[in-house]
Formats: C-alpha cells, structure tokens, sequence
C-alpha cells in the first residue's frame, strides 16, 4: 500500500501526498533517524509535537541488535518501538560499507563483521528482504552496493550495475514474502553512479525498465563530495523522473541542502545532523543561520533560541539557560537541542511546501538561503 | 511566606500540607534533585505528569556555574529555569564537605577549590544567604558544618556547636536582605550531631531555644552509617518534635528508606537517587523491589516496567524495549528509566499519605517493607 499524489507544482518542486499503511505523508518531508528503534533521546510525544509523520530507522543495526526475529515477535518495529505512524527502514547498504569491517563483496552479496561485536554476517539482497519484512516498515529499500565517496567511473560503474541485479533478485524475494497475504510493505529502488551524472540517468533508465516502481530513490550522495556535484546528478535526473514517482534524496541534509534539492524535484529527505548536531550544542536558528549554543553572548540572553520557532524548546527555555545546560553537560541540554533541531526540518519543509502551494517558491527559497546562509557565515566569523 | 497544616496522623506519621510563595505540597512528599538547575535529562512537564510538587536545587553547583548573580538576574532560578512550582536550595554545606577540595574550616566560613576548575572559594553563612536569596527557591536551608560519617564524639560535637552559631548568623543576613519587602523566602535550620542520638536531641533543643522556626532538616544521614543508625537519630528526636514543625531527612533516600522514616515523623525527602539508578539501567518495581533492566529474561518481555505503576514510560514501552535501549546505549533509557523511578518515588509518597488517611498505615507500610524487600532479594539472587 502506497499511493502518491501530486498536490502542487513550481518548476521542479513539488507538493504531494504519499499514502501508507500507517498514515499519510506531506511532501517535501524531513524524516527523523531512529538508527537503533530510537530517535536519539526522543519521545514518540515529542516527535508527535515536532510533526514528524515519518521516521526511518537502520536495518542493519536493529538486525545486530536486538535481531530483527526478536522485533517481528514484538509486532514489528511499529510495536516494538510504539511508533503508530508511517515507518521507513533502509536496507543496510550505506551501513556494511561504512560501519562494518567488509570483509569480501561477491555477487552473493556482502560478508561483513558487527561494529559491536566483530561477529561474521553476510547480507545478501534476499537476506535483507526477509530483515526488513521481520521488521515490518511501511516502506522499505532496495539493496544497494555504495561506491565509495570519490569512485572512479570503473567502480562506480560495477557498483551501479550490481545494484541493478540486486534489485530484480529484491523484488523476487518480497513477492515470495508476500503471497501470503496483501503487500503492506512497500520496496523502492535506489540509484547508484557516484558522482557520473551519466551513469545515474543510465540508473534511473535501467531501473524504469526493470518495472514500474512506486517512486526511487538516490543513493551514495552527501557523503564528502562537492555539493555542486550533488546538484548536477539531481539536474542531469530531472528530465527523466517520472512525475508520479516520489524521489527520496537519502542522508540528505542540511537545512540548505533540503532547499536546494527540493527545488531540483526531490520529495524525501534524512538526515542525522538534527540529533547529531543537538548533541554537540549547535542549533539551526532563522537569524543567524547555525549557531553554537556555548557562544559566550548567550550567557545572559533571556530570548528563545530561535525567536521565530515554535518547538517546545523555544517555547518553554531560554538561551542563557541552555547555554547553562550544555556548558554544564548536562543531559537535557541533547534533548532539548534535538527537539529544536528537528522541529527545525520539519518545519522548515512545511514552509517550502507552502511556498510551493501558493506559487511563491522561487522568490522564497532564493530568499531564504540567502539570509541562512549570510547568518552562518556571520556566526562561523563569530565563533573564531 | 510558609505555612504547615497537619490533615491527618497515624503514630507518629502525619500527613499535611505546606504553602509556600509557588504553590502547595502535601507531605509525606519526595522531591526530585535538580542539581545543577535540571532534574538530569528531564523536562518540566515531565516533571508535572510526574507529579512532583517541589523540587530541590544545589546551592554549591549554581554558585560555581552560571553564579547566582546571573540567575537573580534571570528572575531567580523559577524563571531561569523555567519552574512555576516550589524550589528548595540547600545551603551547599553538605557539597562543600564531599565535592569541593576543604582547604579550611574557620570560624568564619569554609574555604574551599572548585570541583570544577580549582578555582577558591570562601563560604560563610552570610554569603550562604546571600546566594540563596539571589537564587530565589521558596525554602532555603541555613549554612551547616558537616562531620564526616564515621566522626567521634567530640568531632560531631564540634560541629554541631558551630552550626548552631553559624545558624544565628543565617538567621540575621537572611532579616537584613529581606528588610527590603516581605519575606517570601522560609529558611529551615539543620540539626548536626552525626549518629549520636543525645547530640541530635541537643541540637533540637538549642534550635527550639535559638527561635520558633517553620520547620527543621536532619543533615548528615544516609552517609553511610548503618541504617540501624538512622533511625535511631530519629526515634530519639521523635518525643521533642515540635508537632507543628515538617521535618526534612536530607538525601534520603531509597523507597523502604522513606517508608521508614514517614513511620518516625519525617515529612520531606529529597535523594539523587531516582535518576541516579535509572543512569545506570536500575528501577524500582512494586513487585520485585529492584530490577536490572538489562536482565536477560526482560529480553522479549511485553509488559510494562512495572505493571503497577501509571508513569509515562510504563504507560508507553514494554521491558523489551527498555532494555534494547539500556544495551545499545541509548539516551532515551535513562529518561524513561529516570521518569519511572521518580514517579516510583512520588507516587509512593502519596500512597503513604493515604494510608495514614485512611488509619492503615500501620499494616499498609509493613506489608509494603516486607514485600519490596523480599522481591529485592529475589533479584539481587537473580542479578547473581
């Protein structure tokens, strides 16, 4: 179960509406990172009051741990974690070749040692099918072989290719898993080419070949290549997306980075920096862009961290006193932070779909990353 | 602005109810420990569905870190902090003798580095006022030399003498810095005399003579000494109680420890101990006493933490997920873990309160020692 509609459109960016076992989506939506079955240190409460309708959670470390068998007895993720809405779980690709000690990748698939323990696993494509099934996300993904970040063309190239032939033997062993009763779970592609704009437009081809996919993703971007390389596979696949398929950006990104590929025609965004960030006291904030909540001039600073947010962070505390709370170590000052930080995506994803709504998008995202990032550039001066 | 009204008695337990500047809190009451201005890792409306109804604060870690200069200037700690309802501070005599460096104790005050960066200090008990009234808590405590656990006959005497006389000291700073309008701060002395009991009725007695107080607080328990020790402090103080006088057993303590001393008089409690214990993976569980929540067989249990308890984290997460999350070493466990043991606290102290309304609480409380102490020895074998 898996529907799309198109709600709006200016130029590429688009409004729309994806329709899930669990729930409905508004997009452009920024999905919260709940790696381990948990939004680092935040409640399904206050997830509820950030706005996330969506939450996307690691394959491979709930498969570590606490083992995907024991989630599906739990009542999948959803039960396990008591998540009531859409859920989106990725398919381990990213992970066993950035985390995990490869050990040989075959055609089989990928061998591979825990980050925990250095226990020896192997993830193949049906493998990770029979995982996410036990771990039961509205929506799950396709197995991918991840280039590394600046792959010559040879390598990026096999990786494509492999990533291709995994997802026909994906496709074969969820409908294995699902004769049994209706396909509640529902599998995207990813596409992979590293930096070749050519080759992920061959990707994207390929993959509209193999079937009618309800929506794609893209793969092996934001992670340490130049951002104007991002930008050019996002342009080189924008005449060739077919309209009705939501396109999911993974790993990406920073506030500016949401802007910028949403008006290149992406739907789906994650991201770790909220919650990562928020622990190391760093905030995105309207006026000034990124801010560093230590900074010295928030000691006596009675304002909300961001005057214009709504979260509960700024609606409840002042910055002299999470100023207190980092300096201090303290605990609630990674919650509070996190919460803000989140908040801070979803909201700012609902501001560009209004934008896009009422045909103001261009104008306003121009706009908009014009003054985040002057502030960052400002407060980068500052913290020096 | 103090006032005590007793509501009902049961031996020598009563229950009652303080009103002060911030709101009521009916006693027995259990006040969680926000230390450096946080209860660690939780949030005020946590805080309220907690049903805590005062919480306390450090006088010695806000001195140090922000400084109570900048907090007065922040509207005191319930505006700095954001907390609406009643605050206690200590006097920091109790952190000055186990966190700080001594360098020396003179009649005057104590000298002492910083915990944090070495830095010296000097405390007496004006600049004790001084700093509690900056930091604006409704109940302050008066400025006490604390005698080590295990002190002689003669070391306790010692410092129990000079607590009185730093005492009358408190007494007049707190008069000239309230001169300017009403005294909405209640200072409470605190008795000294380690585990002697005649030196403790001493301190009594002289405290009775010294002025009519609101109230008083036993300081240097729960230190160590046995526990036989304890109470046999309070039942020598327990015939010369002024009965209209609510009674703070400082840092006390765990569950059976309150149930214990409610039975010998005392009124207000405050302990680390809650959040402390949910850090490290421990709860308290109404039918095993004290649990591990990493303890193998919660591994697929699907019951709350404590079936008995209404907190937010046992009216959302099973024990499974509890502990998933204390294994992976996840944030969000030592919230849930922390909100459970105060609510654990806080509810307890209410049940106390209406057992001693309802002329139970004789049986109630025995029954509840037998059983909490009985399922704590069954885990502790289980832990083995």
């Amino acid at each position: 179960m898996f529907a799309y509609t198109i709600t709006s459109e200016a130029g590429a960016a688009r409004t729309g509406r994806i329709t899930l076992p669990h729930g409905t989506v508004e997009t452009p939506a920024f999905m919260p990172v709940g790696t381990q079955g948990t939004v680092k240190g935040i409640t399904r409460e206050e997830l509820f009051d950030i706005g996330a309708e969506i939450i996307l959670a690691n394959t491979y470390h709930l498969y570590l741990r606490p083992g995907h068998e024991l989630v599906r007895e739990r009542g999948g993720l959803h039960g396990f974690m008591s998540w009531p809405r859409p859920l989106l779980t990725d398919s381990g690709g990213f992970q066993v070749f950035s985390l995990a000690a490869i050990n040989r990748i075959e055609e089989e698939g990928v061998w591979f040692r825990s980050h925990i323990d250095g226990s020896r696993h192997l993830f193949t494509p049906e493998r990770v099918m029979d995982i996410q099934h036990a771990l039961g996300a509205d929506i799950i993904m396709a197995f991918d072989e991840c280039a590394p970040g600046g792959a010559s063309r040879a390598v990026a190239m096999a990786a494509h290719e492999r990533t291709l032939r995994w997802l026909e033997r994906c496709r074969r062993r969820l409908a294995e898993l699902t004769t049994a009763g209706p396909a509640v779970q529902t599998m995207l592609p990813i596409l992979q080419g590293s930096t070749h704009p050519d080759l992920r437009l061959g990707a994207l081809r390929r993959v509209r070949e193999i079937g009618d996919w309800p929506g794609v993703a893209v793969g092996g971007l934001s992670v340490g290549e130049a951002k104007a390389d991002m930008w050019k596979v996002l342009e080189a696949l924008q005449p060739e997306w077919p309209r009705d398929w939501p396109r999911y950006l993974m790993g990406v990104g920073y506030p500016d980075d949401m802007i910028e590929a949403i008006a290149r025609g992406i739907d789906l965004f994650d991201c770790v920096a909220p919650t990562r960030n928020g622990r190391n006291g760093t905030a995105w904030v309207e006026e000034d862009g990124q801010v560093n909540v230590k900074a010295a001039r928030f000691r006596t600073d009675d304002r909300p961290l961001d005057p214009a947010c709504d979260c509960y962070t700024c609606r409840t505390y002042s910055r002299a006193y999470l100023r207190h709370l980092v300096q201090a170590g303290e605990l609630l000052a990674l919650r509070l932070l996190s919460i803000h930080n989140l908040r801070f995506m979803v909201r700012l994803a609902a501001r560009a779909r209004d934008a896009i709504r009422s045909g103001t998008f261009a104008g306003w995202s121009t706009e908009w990353l014009a003054r985040f990032r002057a502030g960052r550039q400002r407060e980068g001066r500052a913290d020096e």
